[in-house]
């Protein structure tokens, strides 16, 4: 298949058929990981900027992996601490970059729409590697990745499979990425949080809605914990952590409802004891390490589709 | 030509010849830059420090990227943080880098003269990436390298030439570099500021001074606007940020008095709106993005020049 | 020789065959880095995380070099901040980075045991770049390299020296892992400190202990200094700064007692004119900056003997 999109920007815009070509390059990638020598040359004179405003080292660093296994040569970007207007000075940044004659923008940002205001702008790839609360299509893709895994290693396994994203929905972009690439694939999704933490437009959508976890969780395929942001205790979002840990917490019990082979993802860094229970991360059931692993492998595939579609 | 030189400190020690010798180098690394396969691998085996104790992204990207290119292994050491005295801590820093026999120290200072100081201290080559006010030895010659895309491509055409440096003369290692270099290749100078914000000094530099931009821009070849640094205005230096606005930010109006070709140059970050004009900043008498462009290649020829240079 | 560990935590795990076989191979490295090329293919495809929590430039860079010379794909990851109690995340950090497949994390710790914790728990190499007082390992292998090229460059030429290491014994890994190392090559060790600087336990280090300079020094082979640190005055340690300048500086007068030919080393960076006097960290007798130089061929060594070690 020839890649033919400049941007990878959300998970929204790719059919199944791309899907499936990027979780396929993504499993060469993670064998050639698994070997004593892990480089190819394909990026080779390739140039990679890493531009992270909001600080992540682990998301940078699985990047960065990305790119050096591929040879391409990459560059981290803190933010700018301009005190001009942040449309002005992303606009003028993303020119500078683009002038520096780089393959691809990696962006991380805390603005929605960061991404794509400089996917629109600049004429080199442009991947979001998480904006606000919009989009991580790279998490989302990971996520599949590891679930295809166990799942036949097969994307027709995933029709009909019910996952359950829990926890901070409303300013998850990990759970809207993840919706969109699940949706596509026929997986049915269901959403549980108090509702202080669900979207305002959670009904369109297209997922079950649930504020308990008992009903949630019964009969599903998969659960996708989200971090717990402290701050929205203090928003007053939440009346506290023991309360929330008390109903929300997804402990051995509460996957027991589940179905019998049901496995556990969190996109990290885990609060242990707070949203996943410290046993249950480290148990067979979990998928934690294997999508970090996958990460790696799934981003080379992007990066490399990306820069080396068919223009 | 043969490159003699260790080190690259300021453009006062540059020969006509030297400086074309850099700028005919530039424009091959332009042109592999431009290239699907960005990389050479002259400097393959080869170690640059970039050794910035001033925050600058820009600056140590480029020359990051310059070396990386090359195929040097370039690394990124940030300030020292020692609470012993500058001079001491600079020369113990300096050694100890050279003891990890690196090719060429990258160095960017606040202090006038540190590059210098390496550079005598020192077996390796330094290029002075910018040393509080006194000299930004590559800006310049990036900013003839763009002068020369749009002046018939020969050095012989600056002869003759007029430009205007304007904004914070005092305070400016790029407008005196800038003066050296245009100077050797036979340009005539023009500054214009504020009285408060020109160089005590400048009677001595062989340059027409002027406080009013309508009289400064007169039938001039190019304009190379300095940013504004928003301290001045609370060291009392200018009286109002809106004043300064008023009289001296470069406007499609007042860049009609100069000749009909005339382009403007700005060494980054702006401050649109208040030393250029925004739209002026985009339209196509401006050569910002390609003094970024050619950054990179400027910063190839000086680092392969020293690096390669006839021992 | 077969290199058979996985890790390096502590110079007290090699044997004198082991310590040989690494400054053998740091000696063909030590020349590759005077080479005009200074690069091998070694570690191609292989991956290097640095880790390093407690901010250290120098040691840092030396083992990024060491790296990337030997052309790994190195990774700098720095503290990361999080709130949640440190043993548990510096187990998660662990693990998260295994799953990104690296071959070696290098880390610096401000905990004891923070190296061996990881390397117990990772599957990759783990080599101990500082933890807390504990050990330094290639720090002690570096200043024995050193050493041994002013000593006939033979390790059999250490057996029946006398070697003092003077300073905030109490609080330093140098001298514990120096001490380790030295004592296995059959060199006799001496400390010297003022009593509040002594470990409690120095009885059972089976070392010559001495709390003045004048009796420390006679007729040793070599001084090892350390580091002041300041905030050992603040905590009531040590009366004055002054009084320990008085006391214990090294001083040309002081080092007269010595060997003849004794040789003066520093992990640094030195407080000039605290623990040793400026003229003579630059005097011949300084192996100061060998041993920075020293530090970059270790390091080649250690990386190379553990990734590629016979598994």
């Amino acid at each position: 298949m020839q890649w033919k999109h400049k941007d990878l920007l959300d998970t929204k815009e790719l059919s199944k058929e791309e899907i499936a070509s990027l979780l396929d390059k993504a499993e060469q990638f993670y064998t050639l990981n698994r070997n004593p020598i892990k480089k190819s040359d394909i990026l080779k004179g390739k140039t990679v900027v890493l531009f992270f405003a909001e600080a992540s080292t682990r998301t940078k660093t699985s990047f960065d992996m990305a790119g050096k296994r591929l040879s391409a040569d990459t560059f981290a970007i803190g933010s700018s601490g301009s005190s001009m207007s942040k449309g002005e000075n992303l606009k003028d940044t993303g020119l500078t970059l683009q002038a520096m004659q780089p393959d691809c923008i990696v962006i991380r940002d805390s603005s929605s729409g960061a991404a794509q205001y400089l996917a629109k702008n600049l004429d080199c790839s442009v991947v979001n590697a998480g904006d606000g609360w919009h989009a991580h299509p790279t998490q989302a893709l990971l996520d599949a990745y590891s679930l295809k895994k166990v799942w036949n290693n097969s994307l027709d396994a995933f029709k009909g499979k019910t996952v359950l994203i829990m926890g901070d929905i409303q300013h998850s972009r990990v759970a809207r990425s993840n919706r969109h690439l699940l949706q596509k694939l026929g997986v049915n999704i269901r959403v549980v949080a108090p509702s202080t933490l669900l979207p305002k437009d959670v009904k369109t959508w297209g997922v079950d809605v649930f504020t308990e976890m008992q009903d949630a969780i019964k009969d599903v395929d998969a659960v996708i914990c989200l971090r717990m942001q402290f701050e929205r205790q203090q928003a007053g979002l939440i009346p506290s952590i023991h309360d929330y840990v008390s109903r929300y917490c997804l402990t051995h019990k509460l996957l027991s409802l589940a179905k019998e082979n049901a496995v556990v993802l969190h996109p990290g860094p885990m609060n242990r004891g707070i949203e996943i229970a410290s046993s249950l991360a480290d148990s067979g059931q979990s998928l934690i390490l294997n999508q970090v692993e996958a990460g790696v492998a799934v981003r080379m595939a992007v990066l490399s589709s990306l820069i080396l579609r068919s223009k």
